[in-house]
């Protein structure tokens, strides 16, 4: 054993020329390689270069496509004979005829743009997306995918009650992963790069080796097979690579080649799954210590570093996959959450900002903004004053940049974490997720009132609890019936959860992406809320106000009416922000009770991306005044009208949430008018220095920072031909899109959020 | 609820007429009807009719069809473009031009005999066994089942441990249903005629409603896939029948409809899993209930009811397989074990002898000797005389039946238990078995004497334990070492089967069958002993003679020389029948002691097929004298060569086996010359009637009787051409063969056991 490794370091010599560090030779351990050869950097942005000629073409190129894209109702094209899988096609490139100009090549297809036929979460889908689109799928694909082999989505529906039917048809549980993949793991793709195939291979099969004991327990057989399937998926990335030229059975020699290999194995990802989040990861430092190996040795110049980070990120700007119509409802402007992470600050204490970093912001420049990939910053008070001015600068120039809070992160996920969706952390290469969406706690707050009777369905779906019969809503009847309801819910929730999962492990494994995760994986089972806000203010109406109910002819109570005042969270007022904190706990607590596939660990979140117009769409009136069928606030966000404090009262109220509870995340969006924060960019991005600094040294968790006016949103609304809003990006709840992207409905929905006009 | 009932009585109330009983109206249950509507028969077979002209002219094509099949090397035809499904095919005859004669319809594939492509067990085995009869399958399929469906095989091969693949290539463990389906799962086929498939659908969908109180673990969830799977399934036979012209929704309306509906459940079986053992099951008793009702009404005659016994035979005669040779190896003379059941005692005391147990047995009259169905008499001396007389004379005619003793088994499995393969019960529609073929007990004894050296492929495939060194052998040593040798046997071949069953029921579970079985099932899990008479009588030769070890030149031991005389296993000596009885009960400990899939309860058989060649040519010598990679003694048979005392004390030392211990099956078979048990048939027939109340009186578990010299063995061999060989039949171990389908080697073998010449 001892010889196979020192055989194995002589033929990596070259590779690894100049790296420090001997743990992470002997094992898969990046981080330990990270930590032991970046160079951070304290410096301004001013080494930073202009993009190049070829990828001015290629960008060029690539903006024509969308173009195309965008005039044929969203989709170029549908693949519709090819199965999609890591050697389905031969090599792709964005324009043949540019093909040498690309410093990274891969397609997700045969032609860019061209979504991929992805039969294994359900087949049903896949031709309705499709269809959606003008494309039917090869029939002979109807039989194989029916007949011969069942697919993720029928699995799940053969085994729900028929409760869970309903609960999902009601919307009180909503999102759910059974119609399209789970998504939200993070292989590590910078393993293919520093370790080459052969080397994961190995490691691998000496992880099937030492999977049990010998005593064949279904845990045990379901891991030993899961591994075989890794394995196998690692072989066929080899020859996904060998179809471009390259061989990647050993370590990434120079930058080039680091980028190229990393491209590869999130390749294998978007080639084999379609879950809702494919996020890249945590890449920039790691590829920064290949890059500057390469600019000391005068092998590279900074330009051609320049447009290495830019190849790579054009690519993650091409990620698509082929949806149905309920999904685009849920998750508007087609996004992929090809999560990049930049920053943070290390275990030592040391910055992990590197010139790389500030080069992946810089794509923001060279390419103009772009929701994908969905660049994040891991943000402290204490990284270097130029990263934070310049993360700012660009924030402010493009609104397509989030900051997640890296000091409460830290201490749970290591420095060594990922943004596995929207702002979920998950340990690269050490964790993986069961996806899982939201519970309606709004709506449940309604079946606690109704009885378990649906407001809008008028059907019974949770259980049939005695109603409320009072003509005013009493505080402490309502807690007591919203705490049985919750107990109810959660426990559905957890078992569809549980379903769900189990058969997507069965039907749909993301062999490709575990391929790239230790075997001995961390699971986490992320569950999440949604109605946040509204239920937080109804209760506090209750409380403070006095609420009375409008009942239909059956008694149901479909609409309220408040008399009087009361506090609302997102004012920094503890009588409203005190529920807030109590909801997320008692909720999370409720999670813990249950048994979670494969004993993973439950979390919550409190994000809802894009689906809070969904969830709305399905929730009657509420107590605090949000009327029928009207959108949810998103994520953690507080509820449209509700701040009457400026921003800072806002962020004040959203930092009270204690992450412990909530590690799945915490999202915010906030918009803020350019003149609020100053008069001048170098006023404007010191004090939205100053305000970040402020909000996560309070412990918040996340915030998507949008700078500009309602009135630039009405025009783009308006006039979505006009150049300038080609490529106008938005932070939404979690993710970026285009705004033009987005259906009319939606845009009203941005549009009506708060627009903060003073600090 | 009980208006639904009352609906559905009326409905059946036709169908229903004239029967019995209430408790089988409202929940499935064939045990109770059959209890409260059968007509037991003391009479003799007098009442029996010949072949109608229908039968004759019917049979007469499908001998010509059997014949086309031997000459064209035992497969007439093969499917390579049609994956074998319930509805893949639309219907099919014996004969077109005769298909009005057909009173029982429906074959596995378009056309009589040709052989499903059957892909889910393993493509590679479905692409060998048509390749070995020089078909070749559609290519597409290659790509199916390898890239979009995994089968069972692959799963399992990806699985195994090197441990499992050096056990499985050294054959200490053999016969793994790895490379073949499980089967021995027998639905109970007889609930589609009483019942209907509208009916059993509604109680599997009450089960499915019932399944779980809504906390989603792995089991709940993977049950409630099962029964949506059954579900799918019965709808399938319907759609399947109708192909057929037959509406089975609802219950069959007199005995043809009977016949024909229980005979469509077993062909829902048969065009969906392939396993080893296809068992039909016990229907004699059943059948006649419908039939009596009719005969009764007048609606039927006599011959017109052996007709409708003879067509369903027909069938059961009719069902085949592609195998790969390996396969054949195991299993000579291609058979299905479509086994069958006749007679048995009832719980109170009745005997359950019917005229349709006498139609099932003249069978074999009516159309001469067969393989096929597996014909089983489960016997009691306490059996009505008549009935004892005609299925021994049936015996010594056509050597095709076989005994199981119901004293033993009806303890333990009930009244209305089946055989699902050569001679292992299993209650009827409440019970399952994992399948699980053999461990090699003697490899283990060389084993525990080599140190886990494999004494023929020379790898160290056992544990590294310390060999023996000495050049006599020490019985207390040996038997020290036996034992440290079978604990790590057990072990590792209890998870080979956990492994395989996992797979199984993931990759190729048998929905079918499943679905004519309750949810609430009773699962087994069968291991089974290979190389028992041989462990005993070397046991026995070093504890009372001497035995020299002979060394080759590496100091393994692979030869032995006996001094001394020692008794041996089948001659009534306790000396050496203690021994047996010890291994058994030490053997079935061992096993006991491991975790089982699905907690289903272990028990263990003493029964080899015809896989005793292929065992004992993987199995170096022995210490009682056999020879190198000669076959061992079949199933429970003492040596050949051994037994020296005569039929009676060879079967006295068989009968001292505790079933209890065996509950999987303890095969015994012997031949008798006819000169041995009587002058003429009546003689002979009254001693083989004594011969077995005797045998069975002692708790012996089973028998297969054939009557005939070793001569005419031998001039069959040498002159398979003759006419009166082409369906001479001879029981093997546990179950019946062509002679003439056995290579040479088997007729070798099955010369050389034993043929008593004396009681």
């Amino acid at each position: 054993m001892c010889e196979e490794v020192h055989k194995m370091r002589e033929a990596f010599k070259e590779a690894w020329s100049g790296f420090k560090g001997i743990k992470w030779t002997d094992d898969v351990n990046v981080r330990e390689f990270i930590q032991n050869n970046y160079t951070p950097y304290e410096g301004d942005e001013s080494f930073l270069a202009a993009p190049t000629e070829a990828t001015n073409k290629l960008w060029g190129r690539l903006q024509e496509l969308q173009k195309e894209e965008r005039a044929k109702n969203g989709v170029l094209e549908c693949e519709t004979e090819v199965v999609s899988s890591l050697t389905a096609y031969g090599p792709g490139y964005i324009d043949e005829s540019l093909k040498d100009l690309e410093k990274v090549v891969g397609l997700q297809t045969d032609k860019p743009l061209k979504r991929a036929f992805m039969p294994y979460g359900g087949i049903k889908m896949a031709e309705q997306a499709a269809a959606n689109y003008g494309y039917q799928i090869n029939e002979k694909y109807h039989k194989i995918f029916n007949e011969y082999h069942k697919t993720h989505n029928q699995a799940v529906f053969d085994a729900y009650t028929p409760e869970m039917k309903t609960a999902r048809h009601t919307h009180i549980v909503t999102g759910l992963p059974d119609t399209y993949g789970r998504g939200r793991i993070v292989g590590d793709y910078r393993r293919v790069a520093l370790y080459g195939i052969d080397f994961l291979i190995e490691k691998k099969t000496e992880d099937f080796n030492n999977c049990g004991d010998g005593t064949m327990t279904d845990d045990v057989i379901r891991l030993r097979e899961e591994i075989a399937e890794q394995i196998r998926a690692l072989k066929g990335m080899k020859e996904m690579a060998k179809a471009y030229g390259y061989d990647i059975s050993g370590p990434a020699k120079d930058a080039r080649e680091a980028v190229q290999w990393l491209y590869f194995g999130y390749l294998a990802a978007i080639k084999t799954q379609n879950g809702a989040a494919m996020s890249v990861g945590r890449i920039s430092t790691f590829l920064d210590i290949y890059i500057d190996r390469d600019l000391a040795a005068g092998k590279l110049t900074e330009s051609e570093a320049q447009e290495l980070i830019d190849h790579i990120v054009m690519k993650f700007r091409m990620v698509k996959f082929a949806r149905i119509p309920s999904y685009n409802e849920l998750f508007s402007g087609d996004p992929v959450w090809a999560t990049l992470e930049v920053a943070g600050i290390g275990m030592d204490g040391r910055s992990m900002v590197t010139k790389s970093d500030y080069r992946f912001l810089h794509t923001l420049e060279n390419m103009g903004p772009s929701p994908e990939p969905n660049l994040t910053v891991l943000y402290s008070s204490k990284l270097p004053e130029n990263f934070k001015e310049y993360a700012a600068k660009v924030s402010i120039n493009t609104s397509s940049v989030q900051y997640e809070n890296d000091d409460v992160m830290k201490p749970v996920w290591g420095d060594d974490y990922s943004i596995c969706c929207c702002v979920s952390a998950t340990q690269t290469g050490k964790e993986m997720q069961f996806f899982g969406a939201r519970a309606n706690l709004a709506k449940c707050l309604l079946y606690a009132i109704n009885g378990g009777m649906d407001e809008k369905f008028k059907v019974q779906c949770g259980p049939e609890l005695a109603p409320i019969r009072s003509e005013y809503l009493d505080y402490d009847e309502v807690m007591h019936k919203f705490d049985l309801m919750m107990d109810w819910l959660s426990g559905l929730y957890v078992n569809i959860l549980n379903l769900i999962q189990y058969m997507h492990d069965k039907y749909y494994y993301e062999s490709a992406e575990m391929a790239l995760i230790d075997t001995n994986v961390r699971r986490t089972f992320a569950t999440g809320i949604a109605g946040f806000s509204h239920v937080v203010d109804s209760l506090s109406a209750i409380k403070y106000a006095k609420v009375k109910t409008i009942r239909d002819e059956s008694g149901l109570v479909t609409d309220y009416e408040v008399e009087g005042d009361f506090p609302k969270y997102g004012n920094d007022d503890d009588r409203a922000d005190d529920i807030a904190v109590w909801l997320l706990k008692t909720f999370m607590k409720k999670i813990e009770k249950h048994h979670t596939y494969r004993n993973s660990e439950p979390t919550t979140s409190i994000l809802t991306i894009t689906s809070n117009v969904v969830y709305g769409k399905a929730t009657g009136a509420l107590p605090d005044g949000r009327e029928a069928f009207k959108p949810f606030a998103p994520g953690a966000n507080p509820s449209y009208g509700a701040e009457q404090s400026g921003l800072l009262a806002s962020l004040n109220s959203v930092a009270k949430l204690p992450y412990e509870y909530a590690l799945d995340g915490i999202s915010n969006t906030q918009t803020i008018s350019p003149d609020a924060i100053g008069h001048d960019l170098g006023e404007r991005k010191g004090n939205l220095v100053r305000v970040m600094d402020g909000y996560f040294d309070r412990g918040a968790h996340h915030l998507n920072v949008n700078v500009f006016g309602t009135e630039k949103l009405i025009d783009a609304m308006e006039h979505p031909e006009k150049e300038e809003y080609a490529n106008f990006t938005i932070r939404v709840s979690g993710y970026a899109v285009k705004f033009i992207d987005l259906t009319r409905e939606q845009q009203l929905d941005v549009i009506a959020r708060t627009c903060h006009k003073r600090m």
